[in-house]
């Protein structure tokens, strides 16, 4: 269940436009009379706004009788506007590239109609921070805090190479067809899961069969759920997000660069990488860290690799996030 | 340029045999009298027994004044038997499955008719190291040192599951039919590259632009080598010997497990896993350096990743592996 807000023509970064955009999102509790009580939570990669309802509820993290929730869902993600529900113009492989700076647009139009004057907080996940960094850069008078978690200010050149790693898996398929595919390429799909399987976790994660607690039976359990899980998935959905993540730079040339952009920051940054990620790693988290003013590195201690911050996967982890929310909100 | 060794009809672990098996391999310098100057170096996947020539030579880690140095390519490499070489009834994806173990027996047999007696040292890089371990465990009267680097005396389930990522790239492209392609599966065979790319180096490499060391341009450049690079190989190859790795385990249930195998080890073992490995992590090779009686883990500093032993890639690289030989083998 969700709401939709009509963005009309939305022109892009690129110069490009989407001609009838679409933001699916959800609210919880109410907007105070300031409008300054909002906490925004972007979607992250094959996530959705309700990937996020952990976090969300009365004695949660974020209670909606204090907090107005904005849960929103990123362009391509298959419930805003994306490639498989596009109008037909820029339908499946016609579709725009999208940047996540056009998601911080469309979404700050979002809480603006919405009558929102302040946040108080951006937090996300995974891709969710990579739209947390944008928020605290290109609107820095109206966002209080932000709370990136297993997340960065850009995609690393490693990060990208993973990327095209899943990338090539899936467009290996010959049925996949330049994205053009009739009926879904699902041997691509599937490899592009299993190849994603040994990024999300970390090598102790498999070794000491920490897989177990997240309800796994064994490796192979967890090989055939990623692939499964993918085989229903789009494929121009998947590569339109993965290209808006691949992208993400807050320090544009025009914005003078990597660190002029992050000097720009005013929020309070908790900056939480997870400390087994393979490809958001601490260690570039600490360098970007050290160039906003004020951020405090708060890794989040987990041996689960990636995942460690995805909302709901474990009590230690959450305790963690619930942590770092309590400093940014107050207690 | 390289010789054979005939092995005749050769069985295999699982039961099933090579009707005709033989191994290439070369031979540099002279079996002393003894029969006790035998330095063995098993090869490494995508490599052959030319790619430790930058360890060998005067003046250089191994000198064939002094050393009676063996290097033996795998079953599956190419040169030794091979799905691409091998008779018409075993050919491409008939094949049986070969493993660790029968690599380490075939060149016993092979030392064993050469009339080394002991050997000296067994060093490998990446798969190399697995055998090297192998040996160890096999023949602990026979073999004075081993030297793995960037290896394992077992596949982890998190290389395992690394493994699989690369393999289903491959078979995600239909052209690769099961393995009874009639023209190379070039889709596939560039997402394979495409996909091992990003495992075989470490983050910093990519980040800190370590890659110009290497000869290459930008990140680009190292995804194209890659995909062009494996482009050129044979599927059912890489697939044989990606299984050989996927099986490896010094600690076969008949020898009691893991621990009472690694307790058998009778040489004396340098363990050399890379820091930034990001297959081979460092801290499972020290977990297995303490189940080995008298072992030393003296890890192969490195801001490369997994090639970081790989023959010839630096200079800095090279010097420590120098000294552990000299460790091994005396002055």
């Amino acid at each position: 269940m969700h709401q939709e807000f009509a963005l009309g023509r939305f022109g892009l970064v690129s110069g490009l436009d989407l001609p009838d955009a679409t933001l699916a999102y959800r609210t919880y509790g109410k907007l105070n009379e300031a409008g300054d009580n909002c906490v925004l939570l972007p979607s992250y990669y094959t996530g959705t706004h309700a990937s996020y309802e952990p976090w969300i509820g009365p004695g949660r993290m974020l209670d909606p009788e204090r907090w107005f929730v904005v849960a929103v869902n990123m362009f391509g993600n298959g419930l805003s506007t994306s490639p498989s529900n596009a109008s037909p113009g820029i339908r499946g492989t016609d579709f725009p590239d999208v940047d996540i700076a056009d998601n911080v647009i469309a979404h700050h139009r979002l809480l603006t109609a919405l009558g929102v004057r302040h946040i108080r907080m951006v937090a996300g996940w995974s891709m969710g921070a990579l739209q947390a960094y944008e928020w605290a850069v290109r609107y820095p008078e109206m966002v209080y805090g932000i709370l990136p978690i297993a997340g960065a200010a850009r995609c690393s050149p490693h990060n990208f190479v993973f990327l095209e790693g899943v990338k090539s898996a899936l467009a290996a398929d010959q049925a996949y067809d330049g994205g053009r595919y009739s009926s879904p390429p699902v041997r691509g799909l599937r490899a592009f899961g299993t190849v994603y399987a040994g990024w999300a976790y970390s090598q102790e994660f498999f070794r000491d069969g920490i897989y177990r607690e997240l309800g796994y039976r064994d490796v192979d359990h967890v090989l055939d759920d990623w692939a499964d899980d993918h085989k229903h998935m789009d494929a121009n959905n998947l590569l339109t997000v993965l290209g808006t993540w691949q992208r993400a730079d807050v320090g544009s040339p025009a914005r003078g660069g990597f660190e002029t952009a992050l000097g720009r920051i005013r929020a309070r940054c908790i900056v939480m990488p997870g400390t087994s990620d393979l490809y958001f790693p601490a260690a570039d988290s600490r360098l970007e860290a050290d160039l906003i003013a004020g951020a405090e590195f708060r890794p989040l201690q987990s041996n689960l690799g990636h995942v460690a911050g995805r909302p709901g996967i474990r009590a230690a982890e959450s305790e963690q996030i619930a942590d770092a929310m309590r400093a940014l909100l107050g207690g």
